[in-house]
C-alpha cells in the first residue's frame, strides 16, 4: 500500500484557527454558502449532528420532556414586551417586511410596496417568548405541571464575523422550556438538562467538561441562575458546550404563566431553560482534529466502519466486492452503543489511496482496506483512525482475519470512543493551572506570547455589583473571561485573587469562544 | 364505567370542514399562534410529524440519500435567476429587508434604516436554487454522480387563507434533490421515490393511495414528468399526499449542474426532486378521524398504549401503580413494526374517564384502564380505538389477564393498523365511480347538492396545448381538478369524455385540497 500522506496544510500547533478552517472543508463538513453568515452542511457535518440530535433527542424523551414546534416568525410587538432580552442579545435580527415580490420593472424583482407587513416579524433568535405564550395559554392549574417543552429548531441571530459551526448567523439548535410548581421543581430540571448534557458531551461526543455555575455576569438576561459545560479546546480556549437556567418567577411574570395551586390560590411558575446548538459540532472538531483531519466518536460517526475495497476495474473486482459485501453484512448484524453498526461499503470509483485518505481527513473511526491479496488470505487490513500515525513512516494497518474482526469490531469501536476521551481528558488536565495567586501570576500564565496557555483555576471572594464589574474589566483587559464555578470543586482554603480577602470558592478562568 | 361521551360537538356528516377544525383542537394536535398563517404544533400532533419523518428518513436513508442542511435565507437574485419558478408559486414569500432593531423613540421597536440589507433576502419558499448551486460546485465528474440530497426544513409560502396542516404559511417538508448521469438513472430515481412515498402511505400511514403521473397541466414547472400519490379523504375530495418530478435537464441547464462523461465531454445532468410536507398530517386525520376524534394508526402514534390507572386518591393507589408499573415494563419489552413499544403510563392528576376521553379524543390506538377490581381479577380493560362505539351504548372494552394482554399487544396493533388501512381502503373503493362516458354524467355525479361524491376514473384522448387547456377549464367550471394518471390502470378501451376522440388512457376526476 501507498504511505504518501494527503494530511492537512496546516498544523495545529502553526495556526489553529486556520487548521480549524481546514479541517471543515477537508472532512466535507460544510462550506459557505454565499449567503451572508449562513452556511451549508454537508451530509458528513449533518450526519453528525443528526446523530448528535438522535442521541440527546432519546436523553430529553426519556426525562418526559415533550417536542413541540413553535412558528419561525415573532411578531415585533413580542421583543418590546421583553425589552429586557433585548438589551441582552437580540438587537442584530433577521427582520420580515414584506410578504411579495414583484418584477421591478428593469428585469429584475423587489419587495412589493403594496404587501409591506403593517407589523414587521422576526424571524426567531431564540424561541422564549413564544413558548412563553404558548404556556401561559397551556397552564391553569397545578395539574397542568411540570410541562415540559422542547423544540428542536433553526434560529437567527445576525453575526457580521461568522466562524462555521462556531458562529453563524443561522444555526442549529434545541431549547427546552420548562415551568413547575416549586422553586424546587424547577432547580432540579435545570440540575437534571445539565447532567443530561454532561452525559452528552462526554458519553457521546468523547468530550470531557467541567460542569459548574456561571458567575453574576455571565447570566442569561433574567435567569436566577445559569450553569454551563465547559469544554478546553486544542488551542487551550475554553467553549461553553451547553447553558441550563433556572429563571425563578421572572419569566413567568413577564409571560403571565400562572397557575392555581393545592389551595386553590393563584402563582407564579418557576421555569426553566437549557440549550445546545450545532456549535456542539465546532466542539468536536477542536476537541478530536488532528493534523490529518477530523476524528469522529464512534458515537456520532455517521458511519463507524467504511469498507474500501481496492477495485482494480478489472474481472477480479465482482469476487472482491462479493468478499466485501459478506463483511458488510456480518458487521450490520452487530451493534454498538446500543444500536446497530452503521457501515459503509465505498464502491465509489477512484484510487483506493485517495479514497483512503478521504475517509481520514473525514475522520471515519474504523477504515477497512480489503486488496485481492487480503481475500486469498481471508484477511482485512484495519485502520484505526484515532490512532493514526503514532509511526509516521506507515499507516498502521492491522491485519487480520476478516470474520474475527467482524467479531471483533463492536467492540474495537468502544476502545476508540475511550481512547478519544482519554487523550481528550489528559490533555485538559495537563493544561489547567492551580495555585494562582495574584493578578500578576494570572497575566503571566496567560501571557501574549504563549500560544496556548490553558485554563487557570482561581479562588476568589465571589464580590457582587461595581465588585464584580471591576474584576470582570480586569479580566476583559487580558481578553479573559470567568468560565465556572464546578459543581464539585474542593472547597476554597486561600484568598481572593482579585480582592485578596478570604477566597469563597474555585473558579475557571480563560480566553473562550 | 362511565358511559358518558365526550365525542366531537360536530360530525363528518354535517360539516366536514368544521369537523376537522374541532379535531386538530380536540386531539390537541395544533392551535393558531397569534403569528398570522403560521401554527402551533402541539405535542401530540408534534410526535405524529416526529415518528412520520423517522420512518420515511429510515426509507430515505436506505436509499443511499443523504441528509444535508441548507440556508433558510435565499438572495433575491436567485429568483430572478429562476423567474420560471417565480412565476409558478413563489410571489408571495417573506421577505427579509433590515438586520437591526433600534428604538423607535415612542417606547417600540422598528427596524433600524441604517441596517437595509443590500439585497433583500427571501425566507426559502423550497430550496430548489440554493441546492442547485451546491450540486453544480460538488460535481466535476460522473464519479461523482449520482449526487442524492435531501433535506428536512422548514419552508414559508405566504398565505392568505390557511388551514392547520394543510395550509400554513410555514410548514414543514422533506425535500429529495438527485442529480443522475443519464435519463434512465434519473427516472428510476423519481419512481423509486414515488414508491417510497407509496409504502409509507400505505404501510406507516394506512393511507391508501393512488399511485401516478400527473397530466401536463398539472406538472411542476420545467418538469417533464410528475408523479403523485393521492389520497380519498373522507368527504370524498383527493388530496395529492406526496410528489416526484423528473426534471430532465432543464434544471440542470439554469443552475449549471454539469460534469465530465465518461469519454470526457461535459454533460448536463439529470435531475429529480421529490417531496412531503405536514400535510401528510392533515391527510391522516382527516383518512382516520371519526366522530369522537382522531384515530392514529398504531406505526405513528407517540404513544401506541396508553395505561390508565383508576387513581382514587387513597391508600389503595401504591398498590394499583405497581401492578401498572409490572405491565408497563412487560409492554416496554415488546416490540411491534420493528421497533420497541411507545407505551405511556398516565398518572396524571383526574378523573378517568376524563382522562380516557382525552385519549379517546387524541386517538391512541389502544388505551388499558386499569381499576382495582381489575387488579384483583389480575385483569386489564382494554380499549382499541378503531372499533370504538361500535356498540354506542357502551364503550367496547375487553376484559383481558393482564399478563395475556402484554404479551398480545404488539398482534392487537398489528390488527388495529391493518383495521384502519382496510376500512379507509374500502371507502374509497366504494366511492370511486367508472364508466362516465360524458360530461353531463360528470356532472351529474359531482352535482352541486351532493355532498361527498368520491372520484370519477374516466377515460381521455390527453389532449395537449390548447385542447388540454380546455378540458381544464371545462372541470375548473365544475370545481374538478385531473388527479392522475394511474400507472397500474388497465388500458383505455373507450371514447374520451371531453373530445369525443378513442382514449388512450385512464385518469382520476375528483374535488381536491
Amino acid at each position: 500500500m501507498t504511505a504518501i500522506r494527503h494530511a492537512l496544510t496546516v498544523k495545529r500547533e502553526d495556526d489553529f484557527a486556520q487548521w480549524y478552517q481546514e479541517v471543515v472543508s477537508a472532512a466535507d463538513m460544510a462550506e459557505e454558502s454565499g449567503v451572508r453568515g449562513c452556511m451549508v452542511i454537508k451530509p458528513w457535518g449533518f450526519g453528525i449532528w443528526e446523530r448528535m440530535q438522535a442521541l440527546m433527542d432519546r436523553r430529553i424523551k426519556a426525562a418526559g420532556v415533550q417536542n413541540a414546534y413553535f412558528p419561525l416568525f415573532i411578531p415585533l410587538s413580542n421583543f418590546v414586551r421583553e425589552a429586557e432580552h433585548v438589551e441582552g442579545f437580540a438587537k442584530e435580527m433577521a427582520v420580515v417586511t414584506h410578504h411579495r415580490l414583484i418584477a421591478d420593472g428593469k428585469g429584475g424583482l423587489m419587495p412589493d410596496p403594496e404587501a409591506q407587513l403593517e407589523e414587521p416579524l422576526i424571524v426567531r433568535p431564540t424561541s422564549e417568548t413564544i413558548i412563553g405564550d404558548a404556556m401561559s395559554r397551556w397552564i391553569q392549574s397545578w395539574r397542568d405541571l411540570p410541562l415540559m417543552l422542547n423544540q428542536w429548531a433553526n434560529v437567527v441571530r445576525w453575526e457580521m464575523r461568522t466562524r462555521m459551526f462556531l458562529r453563524t448567523s443561522e444555526f442549529l439548535w434545541q431549547e427546552g422550556h420548562t415551568a413547575h410548581e416549586t422553586r424546587e421543581d424547577a432547580m432540579a430540571e435545570t440540575l437534571r438538562a445539565l447532567e443530561m448534557y454532561r452525559a452528552f458531551a462526554e458519553d457521546d461526543a468523547a468530550i470531557p467538561v467541567i460542569v459548574g455555575e456561571k458567575p453574576a455576569n455571565e447570566r442569561f438576561p433574567g435567569a436566577v441562575a445559569t450553569f454551563s459545560i465547559e469544554a478546553m479546546m486544542q488551542d487551550g480556549k475554553a467553549l461553553q458546550a451547553g447553558t441550563s437556567h433556572y429563571l425563578g418567577t421572572s419569566f413567568a411574570d413577564a409571560a403571565s404563566i400562572r397557575f392555581q395551586d393545592r389551595e386553590g390560590g393563584q402563582q407564579l411558575c418557576h421555569t426553566t431553560s437549557w440549550g445546545v446548538s450545532t456549535r456542539m459540532v465546532g466542539a468536536m472538531i477542536m476537541t478530536h482534529g488532528d493534523d490529518d483531519g477530523l476524528r469522529v466518536p464512534p458515537a456520532l460517526a455517521p458511519f463507524q466502519v467504511v469498507i474500501l475495497p481496492m477495485l482494480r476495474e478489472n474481472e477480479g473486482d465482482a469476487a472482491l466486492l462479493a468478499y466485501c459485501d459478506e463483511l458488510h453484512a456480518q458487521l450490520l448484524a452487530q451493534s454498538a452503543f446500543g444500536e446497530p453498526l452503521r457501515v459503509l461499503l465505498d464502491k465509489k470509483p477512484g484510487k483506493a489511496a485517495a479514497k483512503r485518505w478521504d475517509w481520514v481527513r473525514k475522520g471515519a473511526p474504523l477504515i477497512v482496506e480489503v486488496g485481492p491479496r487480503d481475500m486469498e488470505n481471508g484477511k482485512v487490513a484495519v485502520l484505526r483512525r484515532d490512532r493514526l500515525w503514532n509511526d509516521a513512516a506507515k499507516p498502521d494497518f492491522a491485519f487480520t482475519l476478516r470474520d474475527e474482526f467482524a467479531g471483533q469490531a463492536s467492540d474495537l469501536l468502544a476502545d476508540v470512543q475511550q481512547a478519544l476521551y482519554n487523550e481528550a481528558r489528559e490533555r485538559r488536565e495537563a493544561n489547567i493551572v492551580t495555585g494562582i495567586d495574584s493578578l500578576e501570576a494570572l497575566k503571566a500564565f496567560f501571557a501574549e506570547d504563549k500560544r496556548y496557555p490553558g485554563w487557570a483555576e482561581v479562588q476568589w471572594a465571589r464580590p457582587e455589583g461595581e465588585g464584580l464589574d471591576k474584576v470582570v474589566e480586569q479580566l476583559k483587559a487580558l481578553k479573559l473571561t470567568f468560565r465556572n464555578v464546578p459543581l464539585d470543586a474542593a472547597p476554597a482554603d486561600g484568598t481572593c485573587l482579585f480582592t485578596g480577602q478570604p477566597a469563597v470558592e474555585r473558579i475557571y478562568v480563560a480566553r473562550a469562544y
